[in-house]
């Protein structure tokens, strides 16, 4: 896409607590503009547009299909809960728009090839709306994980993730609603864990998903904190612990044969412009054991962007490509929704199955 | 006992490598004085005495019944191969000597019972030589998890130990050899881990260990690496991760319902003396999650004595108190020895047993 291009015009479906901070990540983005918010009530969607600061032009609708029918809008990033994404992301691209998917994308895997079948046939780019990806940090941690003299090979790989949420939360939040997101803490918190851990396998998805001893439940039956271990053909072994019930945490701690890699604050940095991790390669003890040398280093990254923005302008990127220069949609994003998916999958399906082994299977 | 008590009198049994670390730590322990060393070899003794500084007055035998018998021996360290603990340990106890016994302490809970039964049937004094829990950071971090309002109940709890070996070590290493560490990985750096949950859980012991698929075994079927999950009756749970095959790791991450902790060194401090941690309480998001609030706190403890000197001074202490003021032994250390022998136990079985569960039996 020449840097002249128009920007990419977005439609948000519904005014969820996370489109506030997705219309100003695409308000941020150079290459995007709000083109269009639509919700079941044209009231609420004209509050939300002018409570969030959103642009003068951008077009308010009484409806997500209204969104969809706009021919002017070019994507829509859907943030509605888990069990309405089928419906109004193969919509969508039956409509022709290009899906930025918040997550979890789909209650299960069958749903989520729903709605990647949809998009491909329609040469539409897809992407699930995980921004921590998306970070400058991120991509400097990977390259460190990826350094055969710094890091080696993987061995370990814990991942957490979890905000203690109200007691409001508790009863009314569609994250603990089974006709709404019946994944729970798994499909909100899990995901990023299960992420982290395929983002740090350069994701090779394992072989098999057993959950730990035990899940927390709601009395309606949905998830509110659980764990997996997660493991491979070789001897690497993964494990996550996400909830609903603890105060903030968000940890990758990944060991590696030659070196390790520490961050706290994957999901979210504690800071919006600058975040922080830590290494150590090839440590070893100092005489008589008294201490280590070396000492693991920190490492500062400063972004200008937030990961949001730098999620919506790499989407708007490669909606831009196909639009401007018949560019064919990027699949590695669909590629590890799908593999993310099939982990949560099987973790769910131990859950269910008494915590025993599950094969995910690719 | 009186701050004028002469100082407790110690025996080292062997020249371990580990003893290096330790005797240092008796000659800088105020209430001790390093008083005899022994050998299966004379002439080994007297070298490794000579090359690590030991005092002038210090005895040199060529057997470990030397030290034994020596009347002026209040406690011996006993830092040889697993497989040799009950022989001596408990040959020890009869011969009235207080014992600092190096870990693991045995290759199961049933030998350790010897051991235990044979201390306190002559009245004696044990610790197991783990070191981190004396260093004033431990102390100082119990109470951050012992506080409801900024750390809550434990919910999660993740522990590493693992170091690098030489090729060397993964050939000739005591503990790489069935006949003399059975326990291998597990056995010694698995059990820092093991003690680091239940420090966590205060102390509360697990009902079921399950190991993590699948562990890392050397050619004499010795573990190198493996993991494990914990659970107790209600729905807290625990993983860890112990080898000897990735690079220098000792991290512990508790979550709590109202806080959290981090350490990445609690085994050994990156330096000598000063260790850090961190703490998370009562976080939330700021205004759009576009960040944490209260970010996270650091905090750093300096110690003018390190850990296995406060290791050393707290058991003399106890020895010191039992000989001068017929004090009881302080029976704390053996119980909280034996429930991380009975976790390892039950981890052991489970690797033997297929990764299936294996109940705790207290």
């Amino acid at each position: 896409m020449a840097e002249e291009a128009p920007p990419i015009r977005f439609g948000i479906l519904g005014c969820a607590e996370i489109a506030r901070k997705v219309s100003r990540a695409i308000i941020l983005s150079p290459n995007a503009t709000l083109h269009a918010v639509g919700s079941r009530s044209l009231d609420k969607a004209t509050k939300f547009a002018a409570s969030n600061g959103f642009p003068t032009h951008t077009k308010v609708y009484g409806s997500y299909e209204g969104v969809l029918e706009d021919p002017e809008v070019d994507a829509v990033y859907v943030p509605l809960p888990t069990s309405l994404h089928v419906q109004w992301a193969v919509l969508a691209a039956q409509k022709k728009k290009h899906l930025l998917l918040e997550k979890p994308v789909a209650l299960n895997v069958d749903d989520l090839h729903k709605i990647l079948e949809a998009c491909q046939s329609n040469g539409l780019q897809y992407m699930d709306a995980t921004m921590w990806v998306h970070h400058p940090r991120t991509t400097q941690m990977f390259q460190f994980l990826s350094d055969p003299q710094q890091f080696g090979r993987l061995q370990s790989v814990h991942a957490t993730f979890s905000y203690g949420v109200s007691p409001y939360f508790l009863e009314n939040d569609i994250r603990v609603k089974p006709d709404l997101d019946a994944l729970g803490a798994l499909g909100d918190t899990g995901w990023y864990c299960v992420r982290a851990i395929l983002w740090a396998s350069n994701y090779e998805l394992p072989k098999t998903a057993r959950a730990l001893h035990k899940p927390t439940y709601n009395n309606s039956g949905v998830i509110l904190a659980c764990g997996a271990s997660l493991s491979w053909e070789d001897d690497k072994v993964a494990t996550f612990y996400c909830s609903f019930l603890t105060d903030m945490a968000m940890d990758i701690i990944a060991m590696g044969t030659k070196g390790s890699l520490r961050v706290h604050d994957y999901v979210i940095p504690n800071q919006e412009k600058e975040a922080k991790f830590s290494t150590s390669s090839n440590s070893d003890w100092v005489e008589l054991s008294l201490g280590w040398a070396p000492n693991p280093s920190e490492h500062v990254i400063y972004n200008d962007l937030p990961q949001e923005a730098l999620m919506v302008k790499e989407f708007a990127s490669l909606v831009g490509a196909i639009k401007y220069n018949h560019s064919k949609p990027e699949d590695k994003w669909a590629i590890i929704s799908r593999k993310t998916q099939l982990v949560i999958d099987a973790v769910k399906a131990s859950i269910d199955n008494g915590l025993e082994p599950v094969e995910i299977k690719a």
